[in-house]
Protein backbone atom coordinates (compact mmCIF):
# COMPACT_ATOMS: atom_id res chain seq x y z
CA UNK A 1 0.00 0.00 0.00
CA UNK A 2 1.04 3.36 -1.05
CA UNK A 3 2.02 5.73 1.93
CA UNK A 4 1.89 9.40 2.51
CA UNK A 5 2.92 11.70 5.63
CA UNK A 6 0.18 14.30 5.86
CA UNK A 7 0.51 17.23 8.50
CA UNK A 8 -2.14 17.51 10.22
CA UNK A 9 -3.15 20.52 12.32
CA UNK A 10 -6.45 19.73 13.33
CA UNK A 11 -8.05 22.51 11.79
CA UNK A 12 -10.42 22.36 8.62
CA UNK A 13 -7.77 22.46 5.53
CA UNK A 14 -5.47 19.97 7.26
CA UNK A 15 -8.44 17.21 8.30
CA UNK A 16 -10.29 17.78 4.34
CA UNK A 17 -6.20 16.97 3.28
CA UNK A 18 -6.32 13.93 5.54
CA UNK A 19 -9.89 12.08 3.70
CA UNK A 20 -8.18 13.37 0.42
CA UNK A 21 -4.96 11.74 0.72
CA UNK A 22 -7.13 8.64 2.44
CA UNK A 23 -9.47 8.55 -1.17
CA UNK A 24 -6.02 8.60 -3.34
CA UNK A 25 -5.15 4.59 -1.32
CA UNK A 26 -2.61 6.35 0.80
CA UNK A 27 -2.27 4.85 3.99
CA UNK A 28 -1.65 8.13 6.15
CA UNK A 29 1.15 8.40 8.78
CA UNK A 30 0.02 11.99 10.27
CA UNK A 31 2.31 14.21 11.70
CA UNK A 32 1.32 17.12 14.33
CA UNK A 33 4.08 19.79 14.67
CA UNK A 34 3.30 22.26 17.77
CA UNK A 35 5.24 24.97 17.29
CA UNK A 36 4.90 27.08 20.63
CA UNK A 37 1.67 28.23 20.31
CA UNK A 38 -0.31 29.96 22.84
CA UNK A 39 -2.86 26.80 23.24
CA UNK A 40 -3.35 23.55 22.77
CA UNK A 41 -6.72 22.97 21.08
CA UNK A 42 -4.85 22.51 17.73
CA UNK A 43 -3.48 19.55 19.40
CA UNK A 44 -6.50 18.17 20.82
CA UNK A 45 -8.30 18.55 17.37
CA UNK A 46 -5.51 17.03 15.38
CA UNK A 47 -5.90 13.70 17.77
CA UNK A 48 -9.29 13.88 17.33
CA UNK A 49 -8.93 13.47 13.87
CA UNK A 50 -6.76 11.54 13.47
CA UNK A 51 -8.82 8.91 15.90
CA UNK A 52 -11.69 9.75 13.53
CA UNK A 53 -9.60 8.47 10.33
CA UNK A 54 -8.22 5.17 12.12
CA UNK A 55 -4.38 6.67 11.84
CA UNK A 56 -2.32 3.88 13.52
CA UNK A 57 0.91 6.25 13.18
CA UNK A 58 0.39 9.56 14.42
CA UNK A 59 4.11 11.38 15.53
CA UNK A 60 4.32 14.51 17.36
CA UNK A 61 6.74 16.93 17.07
CA UNK A 62 7.95 20.39 19.52
CA UNK A 63 9.43 23.19 18.07
CA UNK A 64 9.49 26.15 20.34
CA UNK A 65 9.38 28.92 17.27
CA UNK A 66 8.49 31.40 19.90
CA UNK A 67 12.38 31.46 20.80
CA UNK A 68 12.17 32.89 16.72
CA UNK A 69 9.69 35.35 17.55
CA UNK A 70 7.80 37.74 15.17
CA UNK A 71 3.93 36.48 14.66
CA UNK A 72 0.47 36.73 16.95
CA UNK A 73 0.74 32.95 16.99
CA UNK A 74 3.75 32.40 18.48
CA UNK A 75 4.26 35.84 20.97
CA UNK A 76 2.31 38.36 22.88
CA UNK A 77 1.15 40.35 19.80
CA UNK A 78 -2.75 40.67 19.84
CA UNK A 79 -4.27 38.27 17.08
CA UNK A 80 -6.46 41.10 15.11
CA UNK A 81 -10.04 40.42 15.33
CA UNK A 82 -11.41 43.59 12.73
CA UNK A 83 -11.71 41.65 9.62
CA UNK A 84 -9.04 44.23 8.10
CA UNK A 85 -5.25 43.17 7.10
CA UNK A 86 -3.00 45.09 4.50
CA UNK A 87 -0.13 43.48 3.29
CA UNK A 88 1.15 40.11 4.97
CA UNK A 89 -0.86 39.22 8.78
CA UNK A 90 1.01 39.34 11.83
CA UNK A 91 -0.66 35.63 12.13
CA UNK A 92 2.33 34.68 9.71
CA UNK A 93 4.64 32.57 11.53
CA UNK A 94 8.03 32.94 9.66
CA UNK A 95 9.54 29.64 8.42
CA UNK A 96 6.47 27.91 9.71
CA UNK A 97 5.71 25.91 6.63
CA UNK A 98 9.02 25.49 5.56
CA UNK A 99 9.67 23.98 9.04
CA UNK A 100 6.87 21.90 8.94
CA UNK A 101 7.47 20.62 5.94
CA UNK A 102 11.26 19.85 6.01
CA UNK A 103 10.07 17.70 9.38
CA UNK A 104 7.66 16.04 7.07
CA UNK A 105 10.35 15.33 4.71
CA UNK A 106 12.58 13.68 7.57
CA UNK A 107 9.88 11.64 8.57
CA UNK A 108 8.23 10.72 4.78
CA UNK A 109 12.08 9.38 4.38
CA UNK A 110 12.51 7.32 6.85
CA UNK A 111 9.12 5.99 6.38
CA UNK A 112 9.46 5.21 3.23
CA UNK A 113 6.92 7.75 2.00
CA UNK A 114 6.19 8.35 -1.81
CA UNK A 115 4.62 11.61 -1.16
CA UNK A 116 3.66 14.48 2.05
CA UNK A 117 0.24 16.56 1.61
CA UNK A 118 -0.06 20.04 3.22
CA UNK A 119 -2.96 21.61 3.46
CA UNK A 120 -1.71 25.26 1.91
CA UNK A 121 -4.14 27.49 0.65
CA UNK A 122 -3.28 30.66 -1.93
CA UNK A 123 -6.77 31.92 -2.06
CA UNK A 124 -7.15 33.06 1.98
CA UNK A 125 -3.69 32.70 2.64
CA UNK A 126 -2.46 35.04 -0.30
CA UNK A 127 -0.87 37.35 1.91
CA UNK A 128 1.82 33.96 3.28
CA UNK A 129 4.50 33.96 0.75
CA UNK A 130 5.02 30.41 2.05
CA UNK A 131 1.43 28.96 0.69
CA UNK A 132 1.85 29.91 -2.83
CA UNK A 133 1.80 27.48 -5.91
CA UNK A 134 5.51 28.82 -6.42
CA UNK A 135 6.44 27.76 -2.77
CA UNK A 136 5.76 24.55 -3.06
CA UNK A 137 7.42 23.86 -6.18
CA UNK A 138 10.83 25.11 -4.50
CA UNK A 139 10.32 22.75 -2.00
CA UNK A 140 10.17 20.14 -4.08
CA UNK A 141 13.07 20.75 -5.91
CA UNK A 142 14.59 20.98 -2.79
CA UNK A 143 13.56 17.51 -1.53
CA UNK A 144 14.58 16.23 -4.38
CA UNK A 145 18.07 17.53 -3.75
CA UNK A 146 17.89 16.74 0.01
CA UNK A 147 17.49 13.53 0.48
CA UNK A 148 18.61 9.60 0.36
CA UNK A 149 15.70 8.86 -2.31
CA UNK A 150 16.18 11.84 -4.28
CA UNK A 151 19.50 11.10 -4.79
CA UNK A 152 18.90 7.72 -5.83
CA UNK A 153 17.03 9.30 -8.62
CA UNK A 154 12.84 8.35 -6.91
CA UNK A 155 11.22 11.59 -5.29
CA UNK A 156 8.94 11.92 -2.70
CA UNK A 157 5.94 14.23 -4.34
CA UNK A 158 5.23 17.17 -2.17
CA UNK A 159 1.27 17.77 -2.46
CA UNK A 160 -0.87 20.58 -1.92
CA UNK A 161 -4.21 19.63 -2.88
CA UNK A 162 -6.49 22.69 -1.49
CA UNK A 163 -3.72 25.74 -3.17
CA UNK A 164 -6.04 26.42 -5.44
CA UNK A 165 -9.39 26.38 -3.62
CA UNK A 166 -11.99 28.57 -2.27
CA UNK A 167 -12.85 28.03 1.86
CA UNK A 168 -16.14 26.56 0.07
CA UNK A 169 -15.05 24.42 -2.40
CA UNK A 170 -12.60 22.55 0.40
CA UNK A 171 -15.57 22.10 2.66
CA UNK A 172 -17.62 21.10 -0.08
CA UNK A 173 -15.31 18.57 -0.83
CA UNK A 174 -14.75 17.08 2.48
CA UNK A 175 -18.18 16.57 3.05
CA UNK A 176 -18.66 14.41 0.00
CA UNK A 177 -15.42 12.68 1.36
CA UNK A 178 -17.45 12.18 4.82
CA UNK A 179 -15.46 14.85 7.16
CA UNK A 180 -16.35 15.76 10.71
CA UNK A 181 -15.90 19.67 10.97
CA UNK A 182 -17.32 19.77 13.92
CA UNK A 183 -13.97 17.87 15.30
CA UNK A 184 -11.72 20.51 13.87
CA UNK A 185 -10.19 23.39 14.87
CA UNK A 186 -9.35 26.39 13.26
CA UNK A 187 -9.51 29.75 15.89
CA UNK A 188 -6.71 31.49 16.70
CA UNK A 189 -7.33 32.47 19.74
CA UNK A 190 -10.12 29.89 21.57
CA UNK A 191 -11.22 30.17 24.99
CA UNK A 192 -9.99 27.65 28.34
CA UNK A 193 -12.29 25.06 26.68
CA UNK A 194 -10.84 25.12 23.07
CA UNK A 195 -14.02 27.22 21.64
CA UNK A 196 -13.93 28.92 19.06
CA UNK A 197 -13.49 33.18 19.22
CA UNK A 198 -15.48 33.67 15.74
CA UNK A 199 -13.66 36.91 14.91
CA UNK A 200 -10.63 36.47 14.58
CA UNK A 201 -9.20 35.76 10.64
CA UNK A 202 -9.67 32.03 10.22
CA UNK A 203 -12.61 31.93 12.12
CA UNK A 204 -14.14 34.91 9.61
CA UNK A 205 -13.17 33.12 6.72
CA UNK A 206 -14.64 29.88 7.79
CA UNK A 207 -17.83 31.16 8.82
CA UNK A 208 -18.33 32.69 6.01
CA UNK A 209 -17.62 29.50 3.68
CA UNK A 210 -20.16 27.63 5.69
CA UNK A 211 -22.41 30.69 5.42
CA UNK A 212 -22.24 30.14 1.65
CA UNK A 213 -22.89 26.85 1.70
CA UNK A 214 -25.86 27.27 3.38
CA UNK A 215 -24.81 25.10 6.50
CA UNK A 216 -24.07 25.62 9.91
CA UNK A 217 -20.75 25.82 11.35
CA UNK A 218 -20.85 22.16 13.84
CA UNK A 219 -17.91 23.54 15.24
CA UNK A 220 -18.21 25.04 19.39
CA UNK A 221 -17.91 28.71 19.33
CA UNK A 222 -17.95 31.09 22.53
CA UNK A 223 -21.05 32.06 23.45
CA UNK B 1 26.37 47.01 11.02
CA UNK B 2 25.02 44.21 8.74
CA UNK B 3 23.83 41.02 10.41
CA UNK B 4 23.86 37.78 10.14
CA UNK B 5 22.39 34.27 11.58
CA UNK B 6 25.27 31.45 12.41
CA UNK B 7 24.15 28.22 13.32
CA UNK B 8 26.32 27.11 15.69
CA UNK B 9 26.50 23.42 16.74
CA UNK B 10 29.49 23.89 18.90
CA UNK B 11 31.41 21.64 16.92
CA UNK B 12 35.10 22.69 14.68
CA UNK B 13 33.23 23.82 11.71
CA UNK B 14 30.37 26.25 12.82
CA UNK B 15 33.17 27.52 15.30
CA UNK B 16 35.01 28.33 12.42
CA UNK B 17 31.98 29.78 10.43
CA UNK B 18 31.13 32.44 13.17
CA UNK B 19 35.10 33.53 13.09
CA UNK B 20 34.31 33.98 8.66
CA UNK B 21 31.29 35.70 9.73
CA UNK B 22 32.58 37.85 12.25
CA UNK B 23 35.77 38.40 9.98
CA UNK B 24 33.22 39.76 7.21
CA UNK B 25 32.09 42.71 9.49
CA UNK B 26 28.50 40.64 10.55
CA UNK B 27 27.33 40.98 13.77
CA UNK B 28 26.67 37.44 14.54
CA UNK B 29 23.46 36.14 15.73
CA UNK B 30 23.98 32.41 16.94
CA UNK B 31 21.64 29.66 16.50
CA UNK B 32 21.45 26.86 18.24
CA UNK B 33 19.93 23.82 17.49
CA UNK B 34 18.97 20.91 20.01
CA UNK B 35 17.32 17.75 18.00
CA UNK B 36 17.43 14.96 20.18
CA UNK B 37 21.20 13.95 20.55
CA UNK B 38 22.01 11.62 22.76
CA UNK B 39 24.23 14.19 24.22
CA UNK B 40 24.56 17.45 25.59
CA UNK B 41 28.31 18.31 24.96
CA UNK B 42 27.29 20.11 21.60
CA UNK B 43 25.42 22.50 23.35
CA UNK B 44 27.86 23.30 26.29
CA UNK B 45 30.48 23.91 23.38
CA UNK B 46 27.96 26.02 21.43
CA UNK B 47 27.42 27.84 24.36
CA UNK B 48 31.56 28.67 24.72
CA UNK B 49 31.79 29.34 21.33
CA UNK B 50 29.01 31.48 21.32
CA UNK B 51 30.90 33.18 24.49
CA UNK B 52 34.45 33.05 23.17
CA UNK B 53 33.17 35.54 20.24
CA UNK B 54 31.06 37.91 22.38
CA UNK B 55 28.12 36.88 20.71
CA UNK B 56 24.93 38.86 22.86
CA UNK B 57 22.20 36.98 21.14
CA UNK B 58 22.21 33.48 21.27
CA UNK B 59 19.40 31.49 20.39
CA UNK B 60 18.26 27.95 21.36
CA UNK B 61 15.77 25.99 19.89
CA UNK B 62 14.78 22.02 20.74
CA UNK B 63 13.03 20.09 17.87
CA UNK B 64 12.55 16.30 19.12
CA UNK B 65 13.70 14.78 15.59
CA UNK B 66 14.16 11.57 17.47
CA UNK B 67 10.00 11.32 16.93
CA UNK B 68 11.02 10.65 13.47
CA UNK B 69 14.02 8.20 13.83
CA UNK B 70 16.28 6.71 10.94
CA UNK B 71 19.64 7.72 12.48
CA UNK B 72 22.30 7.05 14.81
CA UNK B 73 22.58 10.71 16.46
CA UNK B 74 18.89 10.35 17.68
CA UNK B 75 18.06 6.85 17.77
CA UNK B 76 19.54 3.77 19.92
CA UNK B 77 21.92 2.80 16.68
CA UNK B 78 25.37 2.47 17.37
CA UNK B 79 27.31 4.68 16.48
CA UNK B 80 30.02 2.75 13.77
CA UNK B 81 34.07 3.18 15.11
CA UNK B 82 35.29 0.93 12.14
CA UNK B 83 36.21 4.18 10.30
CA UNK B 84 34.56 1.99 7.07
CA UNK B 85 30.98 4.03 5.37
CA UNK B 86 29.14 2.76 2.22
CA UNK B 87 26.66 4.95 0.60
CA UNK B 88 25.58 7.50 3.24
CA UNK B 89 26.34 6.95 6.83
CA UNK B 90 24.02 6.32 9.75
CA UNK B 91 24.78 9.25 11.73
CA UNK B 92 23.03 11.17 8.96
CA UNK B 93 20.06 12.70 10.31
CA UNK B 94 17.09 12.72 7.84
CA UNK B 95 16.43 16.41 6.99
CA UNK B 96 18.54 17.87 9.60
CA UNK B 97 20.08 20.66 7.45
CA UNK B 98 16.82 21.48 6.16
CA UNK B 99 15.14 21.68 9.56
CA UNK B 100 17.81 23.85 10.30
CA UNK B 101 18.48 25.94 7.90
CA UNK B 102 14.57 26.67 8.02
CA UNK B 103 14.98 28.01 11.59
CA UNK B 104 17.70 29.83 10.73
CA UNK B 105 15.66 31.59 7.89
CA UNK B 106 12.54 32.27 10.22
CA UNK B 107 15.38 34.09 12.59
CA UNK B 108 16.72 35.54 9.83
CA UNK B 109 13.73 36.95 8.68
CA UNK B 110 12.61 38.81 12.37
CA UNK B 111 16.01 39.99 12.89
CA UNK B 112 16.27 41.67 9.66
CA UNK B 113 19.38 39.59 8.58
CA UNK B 114 21.39 40.08 5.62
CA UNK B 115 22.76 36.55 5.56
CA UNK B 116 22.87 32.61 7.06
CA UNK B 117 25.83 30.86 7.56
CA UNK B 118 26.24 27.89 7.59
CA UNK B 119 29.17 25.30 8.13
CA UNK B 120 28.48 22.19 5.88
CA UNK B 121 30.99 20.59 3.59
CA UNK B 122 31.21 18.44 0.90
CA UNK B 123 34.44 16.94 1.18
CA UNK B 124 34.04 14.75 3.97
CA UNK B 125 30.40 14.65 4.45
CA UNK B 126 30.07 13.51 0.57
CA UNK B 127 27.41 10.87 1.71
CA UNK B 128 25.25 13.60 3.35
CA UNK B 129 22.62 14.61 0.44
CA UNK B 130 22.07 18.06 1.72
CA UNK B 131 25.52 19.15 2.16
CA UNK B 132 25.94 19.15 -1.72
CA UNK B 133 26.39 22.80 -3.06
CA UNK B 134 23.14 21.99 -5.35
CA UNK B 135 21.20 21.27 -2.11
CA UNK B 136 22.85 25.09 -0.84
CA UNK B 137 21.55 26.89 -4.08
CA UNK B 138 17.88 25.19 -4.09
CA UNK B 139 17.61 26.19 -0.08
CA UNK B 140 18.47 29.42 -1.40
CA UNK B 141 15.67 29.68 -4.19
CA UNK B 142 12.77 28.68 -1.42
CA UNK B 143 14.25 31.52 0.96
CA UNK B 144 13.73 33.88 -1.55
CA UNK B 145 10.07 32.77 -2.31
CA UNK B 146 9.44 31.81 1.57
CA UNK B 147 9.78 34.91 3.48
CA UNK B 148 8.20 38.61 3.10
CA UNK B 149 12.11 39.94 2.62
CA UNK B 150 12.03 37.85 -0.95
CA UNK B 151 8.63 38.76 -1.80
CA UNK B 152 9.49 42.14 -1.51
CA UNK B 153 12.69 42.01 -3.64
CA UNK B 154 15.57 41.78 -1.71
CA UNK B 155 17.03 38.16 -0.04
CA UNK B 156 18.41 36.50 2.61
CA UNK B 157 21.62 34.96 1.26
CA UNK B 158 22.85 31.33 2.21
CA UNK B 159 26.34 31.38 2.47
CA UNK B 160 28.46 27.74 3.18
CA UNK B 161 32.21 29.29 3.42
CA UNK B 162 33.30 25.63 4.12
CA UNK B 163 31.76 23.86 1.23
CA UNK B 164 34.60 23.35 -0.68
CA UNK B 165 37.25 23.14 2.21
CA UNK B 166 38.86 19.84 3.03
CA UNK B 167 38.95 19.89 6.79
CA UNK B 168 43.09 20.46 7.67
CA UNK B 169 41.79 23.95 5.11
CA UNK B 170 38.60 24.75 7.43
CA UNK B 171 41.09 24.66 10.29
CA UNK B 172 44.19 26.45 9.15
CA UNK B 173 41.70 29.47 7.99
CA UNK B 174 40.13 29.23 11.69
CA UNK B 175 43.65 28.98 13.12
CA UNK B 176 44.19 32.19 10.98
CA UNK B 177 41.04 34.00 12.57
CA UNK B 178 42.48 33.20 16.10
CA UNK B 179 39.65 30.31 16.87
CA UNK B 180 40.37 27.85 20.46
CA UNK B 181 39.40 24.65 18.88
CA UNK B 182 39.80 23.29 22.44
CA UNK B 183 36.53 24.30 23.22
CA UNK B 184 34.92 22.67 20.23
CA UNK B 185 33.48 19.72 20.32
CA UNK B 186 32.84 17.30 17.16
CA UNK B 187 32.36 13.45 18.75
CA UNK B 188 29.42 11.72 18.03
CA UNK B 189 29.70 9.59 20.62
CA UNK B 190 31.12 11.74 23.84
CA UNK B 191 31.48 10.31 27.31
CA UNK B 192 29.95 11.83 30.67
CA UNK B 193 32.50 14.12 30.78
CA UNK B 194 32.12 15.51 27.37
CA UNK B 195 35.46 14.36 26.44
CA UNK B 196 35.32 12.85 22.55
CA UNK B 197 35.68 9.10 21.78
CA UNK B 198 38.46 9.54 19.24
CA UNK B 199 36.90 7.06 17.17
CA UNK B 200 34.27 7.56 15.77
CA UNK B 201 34.21 9.36 11.63
CA UNK B 202 33.90 12.85 12.91
CA UNK B 203 36.73 12.17 15.51
CA UNK B 204 38.53 10.53 12.86
CA UNK B 205 38.78 12.96 10.22
CA UNK B 206 38.81 15.87 12.54
CA UNK B 207 42.08 14.30 14.18
CA UNK B 208 43.57 13.23 10.88
CA UNK B 209 43.29 16.81 10.01
CA UNK B 210 45.23 18.08 12.57
CA UNK B 211 47.74 15.42 11.94
CA UNK B 212 47.90 16.38 8.39
CA UNK B 213 49.03 20.48 9.93
CA UNK B 214 51.47 18.68 12.14
CA UNK B 215 49.94 20.17 15.21
CA UNK B 216 48.09 18.78 18.61
CA UNK B 217 44.37 18.55 18.57
CA UNK B 218 43.46 20.88 21.88
CA UNK B 219 40.14 19.11 22.73
CA UNK B 220 39.71 16.35 25.30
CA UNK B 221 39.81 12.97 24.59
CA UNK B 222 38.88 9.95 26.25
CA UNK B 223 42.17 8.25 28.00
Amino acid sequence: MKRAVVLLSGGLDSATVVAIARSQGYEVIALTVGYGQRHAAEISAARRVALANHIQDHRFIQVNLDAIGGSALTDDIDVPKSGETVGIPVTYVPARNTVMLSLALGLAEVTESEAIFVGVNSVDYSGYPDCRPEYIAAFQTLAQLATKVGVEGSSISILAPLIDLRKEEIIAEGLRLGVDYGITHSCYDPDGEGRACGQCDSCRIRLAAFERLGIPDPASYQP
